[in-house]
């Protein structure tokens, strides 16, 4: 079996899937607290697969639920919660501060 | 002042320092428990410094004290201890198995 433990470079491009096992697109980033180690949101990149163009989305961590049968995660998300979700385009990564944090976290009722 | 979750791709590159404040390498990967999203070891390089050669040091992330004043990660090493401590080359990562795991937390003495 390969190891729980993986290099943050294979964390990133790990794919992302519904809760019905279709694929959504993959992780692009993780966004880490630099203090605890702890992963708090994961940047997700949907690839045009939803028709929504290519523009990260951050999700909280613990929205993400790590199928070993997929060797993915899986997000209880679909097109519609995700058209009006936070965003921001590749080259334009926000300063996760408290405030963009509880924004994103809101938007998903946490 | 700076976001505490920053982009795993910032993290890595961020500075080491030894406990009287010398800097010895930096963070060159991290690795991440994939299930629950908490780092669990810093591949460490020293680029020399040390005059110990350009392998990755893998550290237990429970040794990286995160020090505001110096923007950096203290870790309680020297180089005696680094002579004899587990290693790869940079392009020979090793599976972090239960067993090298192990291996390296026993180094350490944890």
């Amino acid at each position: 079996m390969a190891s729980d433990v993986i290099s943050s470079e294979r964390v990133e491009g790990t794919n992302v899937y519904n809760v019905s096992g279709d694929k959504l697109g993959s992780i692009d980033d993780l966004m880490i607290d630099k203090l605890s180690g702890q992963v708090r949101y994961a940047a997700l990149e949907f690839g045009g697969f939803l028709g929504i163009g290519t523009d990260r989305y951050p999700v909280p961590w613990s929205m993400l639920r790590y199928d070993t049968a997929l060797d993915g995660y899986v997000v209880p998300l679909d097109k519609a919660q995700l058209e009006g979700a936070p965003r921001y385009a590749d080259n334009a990564v926000p300063d996760y501060d408290d405030a963009y944090r509880s924004n994103v976290d809101k938007y998903y009722g946490l």
